[in-house]
């Protein structure tokens, strides 16, 4: 006999019909009633033993967490919480899971904080939330592809080590070959980089942009979507050490055409999972609601959490020049009251969580689209408008975790850029190529990078994001 | 006018229509004729400028690399070469490129090397043949994701940044955060690794299996499809620093599901790109041909390109196992006449690239699945065959490139699995995670690991790995 999944048998399934399953047990009620779990989909099958025929040695050899192997017909169910049932004709044990053993970990039957669940990562996708989480996580990253690739993007991949910074922030990791208790020295007693692997001081890539953006330049339209790093020591609910990033980057594109493109693609991708995963969207929405029901009121959420899926892709995001905006945080009441932690006194002031989260949630109450921003606080590849103050940058600012989106126009003339990365001290020798693709036949372009695992948190409802990566990277944690 | 790709006017374009394209001149004839490209697809859209309303001045700023902006009318093509072309109403220069620039790089219109476009690898997108690989590499991704996909396998990205080396081989890179010229000391003179950004020794994963392997046994069906890294000092043709990896993982599957699970992978993706990338398989195949017409007529393909593809997706891969693999190369025409430089001498001998490709090219003339190694030259997590002195590995070996697929059943028993680390030195408190995976509902499972540049390689004929990723890692080369 074939063996069939279960979310096959649960959604298609014919009655009277026999079918073979290999899956875990759920839950074992009643020596009786199995909830088998295959991983295919969120609910269980309900496998019924003709407990007459087992001796009571093998019934308690069943535990949760084992494996099994069971044959059986396909009938309508008579108790509630389900439509079809199996009665097992045969059934087999795969894989043990002892009793005591299984008291000790997070595949016992009560509830476990995500604290727990995270220090026992290699188990907790057997969970139902985190079998959620990730096969979400899972059909959010097709969607992108699907996406870009629909629309004539290519998909390239920028190196994950380099010899540059392309942020200039100076968080990057450090890769190497060296022996650490014996580091090659000059005779200036400088590191010798000539001696380590690649010849000279490789890092982790923070983004793949600036590659990226040559490859727009002949390829037209690109993204790409792997894994960036920070070597930075903030232990927050919204950061990682290593995550994933989708960069596109498209040729003969303004900062307009960017937001479009910003705005059509997260609600492409937040339609395709309300359409293909409404199961792990509705447990996950629940689970939400139980969480938020131990805050006070005015903390809850507005929405649950479809329906604030459903706002984003049916409502226009606000655009908002930074200009305007910090004409609305002067005037708020948190700012005058003094409830902000960083009071908004001027133009060119760097905006904070807590600003773009008053935006976002309280004044426009939908996501907001921040753009021309102060050249100064911004990075270098960002074009320099007319004005000579302002640069074409954007963020995308969602409710619950502030900026998902950051993305500019790129500066095409090659004197402004050549100017920029002088002032700003960037090494042009470093980033030869970079320059040289704006001395042929340089276009306007734009791009933005989305970091994924904060899109995964919003779809999800999830509040920590160590909780929609498999294995979470974060300083002094690299468990796994 | 709403600007329209040079791939949908040469595909669908419509006679006497106007259209306005943003693009890049590959040549300019006659003053006359420009080729123009967007790195939609290969071939180039000829529009055709009215010359006598031009300025002299103004013509000579048009060369090989600018970006223009055209408007003009769709007509059928007198000349030869093109179905159609557009009569240029208005144009635009976008960003020039100055014509004595161009020549001293590979945008010129001459023949360069690949050694050459390789050192201007910022650039080289912009030739017919790497935007054709590079075209090809991004619909074999999409493939890749589409297959498993459908297959209701779930992605799942593994960490980059690991403290395990999953293979042992020790050829790992450090990821550090420390400054190396003052790497911080414990008491005893050793490096004080909880003083790094994780707080212990830190690298690159050399592959994502094991941590797809907790994952298969909650979610059942399971991919990764990632970056890898390899710190081995081999500047071959098939050899990368950094490289992309696919790794699915299947509980409840074994060996032989596994080896067809890999055959029909590797056949779907392939087919797809036969069926969406046409144009440019037949310009790399010529291509090829070209390259190929240089060398003595033996040592040139037997079949094109396509011809190939095509032969691998409607044949059977031919399973043997590593004995029968044995007692064909023992008595073989190059063993006995010692032209292969390791000499198989009795079963047990580690097999060479020399003698998988006499196997593959040579003796069985197809792909070849070889299968149940003995244990001693494979890793610890394979598992045992009942003789005691094979394990349930698998290779895939391909004409021209051989291993593009390494996979096995894993050890699914705790005790088997527990002595044979033991007895290969494997850390077991390093790996508890993966060990407890045995504990709890252990199954059979299998998987394997795809070199995608490999694929890349043998489906668009470049004979060396470095010209199928947009910027290589190898060592003492890191540029760009």
């Amino acid at each position: 006999m074939e063996k069939t999944s279960i979310k096959h048998i649960l959604s298609q399934g014919k009655i009277s019909e026999d079918y073979e399953i290999n899956a875990w047990v759920k839950s074992f009620r009643n020596n009786m009633f199995l909830a088998m779990n295959d991983g295919s989909c969120l609910n269980n099958l309900q496998c019924v033993l003709p407990t007459e025929k087992y001796n009571e040695e093998f019934i308690k050899t069943i535990n949760i967490g084992c494996a099994l192997n069971i044959q059986g017909t396909l009938k309508e169910s008579q108790g509630k919480g389900q439509r079809v049932e199996v009665d097992i004709k045969t059934i087999k044990i795969l894989g043990k899971a002892d009793s005591e053993e299984v008291r000790k970990t997070i595949l016992s039957p009560k509830k476990h904080s995500l604290e727990k669940l995270r220090e026992q990562a290699h188990l907790r996708v057997r969970t139902n939330t985190f079998g959620a989480v990730m096969r979400l996580r899972s059909k959010l990253s097709f969607a992108v592809h699907q996406y870009f690739q629909t629309e004539s993007f290519q998909y390239v991949t920028t190196p994950i080590i380099t010899n540059s910074d392309a942020e200039g922030a100076g968080e990057t990791f450090r890769v190497t070959n060296f022996d650490l208790k014996a580091i090659p020295k000059t005779d200036k007693n400088e590191v010798n980089f000539k001696q380590d692997f690649f010849g000279k001081p490789a890092n982790l890539t923070v983004s793949g942009q600036l590659e990226a953006e040559t490859y727009a330049l002949g390829l037209g339209k690109v993204y790409t979507f792997g894994p960036t790093f920070r070597a930075e020591n903030s232990n927050t609910t919204r950061h990682l050490s290593e995550f994933w990033m989708i960069e596109p980057e498209v040729a003969f594109c303004n900062l307009e055409g960017n937001m479009d493109l910003a705005e059509d693609f997260i609600k492409y991708v937040i339609d395709y999972v309300l359409e293909h995963c409404k199961e792990d969207l509705e447990f996950l929405e629940q689970r939400l609601i139980k969480e938020e029901s131990t805050l006070p009121k005015q903390q809850r959420s507005e929405m649950s959490l479809i329906e604030k899926l459903e706002f984003v892709t049916s409502n226009n995001f606000k655009r908002v020049s930074y200009t305007e905006a910090i004409e609305i945080l002067k005037r708020c009441k948190p700012n005058k009251k003094k409830k902000f932690n960083f009071i908004i006194e001027e133009w060119g002031a760097d905006l904070q969580s807590e600003h773009e989260r008053f935006l976002v949630e309280k004044h426009f109450k939908c996501p907001v689209i921040l753009y021309d921003y102060p050249a100064n606080i911004k990075a270098f590849y960002m074009r320099l408008n007319e004005d000579n103050k302002t640069v074409r940058a954007m963020d995308v600012l969602f409710p619950g975790i502030g900026e998902i989106v950051g993305g500019s126009q790129r500066e095409e003339r090659l004197e402004v850029l050549v100017d920029k990365m002088k002032t700003l001290k960037r090494d042009e020798k470093e980033l030869w190529w970079y320059i040289d693709t704006r001395r042929f036949g340089t276009c306007e372009h734009s791009g933005f990078g989305l970091g994924f695992e904060r899109l995964v948190q919003f779809v999800t409802g999830m509040s920590n994001i160590r909780d929609v990566i498999p294995y979470p990277r974060t300083p002094k944690n690299l468990d796994f």
